[in-house]
């Protein structure tokens, strides 16, 4: 029941076009990172939770995650707890 | 040389005020999840890298993640290379 943490990433859909990340791309490629093919730009999540046993972290932060943090019809999250 | 991904996080400095994840966890707070005490909200990438070495690599995606994808005056880095 001690403080825990929480990671969640929020990426857009594989299926979905990420006019952030192209835009990162084309500038790495034009300063002349070309090994660089593709950029994915997603968001980051550390969630500090306070008096919950794992069982109930683990679905609080789906939930949150799902409702909150990210878009369904776009984007793709996934969570870890850390104790 | 083949293909390789690497993952870069981006977070504000602990000395940094992080204003949208404030915003974010009074949202949370005031929908109910009061066990979130806390939320800091960064940016995640997803670099595709073709033909680099994994030293080259690990140096590359320094050097990007320095100059391109953090403000080091009040952001961090950190990032993994994966084969």
């Amino acid at each position: 029941m001690a403080a825990m943490k929480a990671h969640v990433w929020v990426m857009p859909k594989q299926t979905v076009l990420d006019p952030q990340g192209q835009t990162i791309q084309h500038a790495l490629a034009s300063l002349g990172f070309s090994a660089v093919r593709d950029v994915r730009h997603g968001k980051f999540f550390v969630l500090e939770l306070n008096g919950l046993s794992r069982e109930d972290a683990q679905k609080l932060v789906e939930r949150i995650a799902k409702d909150v943090l990210a878009n369904p019809v776009i984007e793709d999250f996934r969570f870890e707890i850390l104790d």
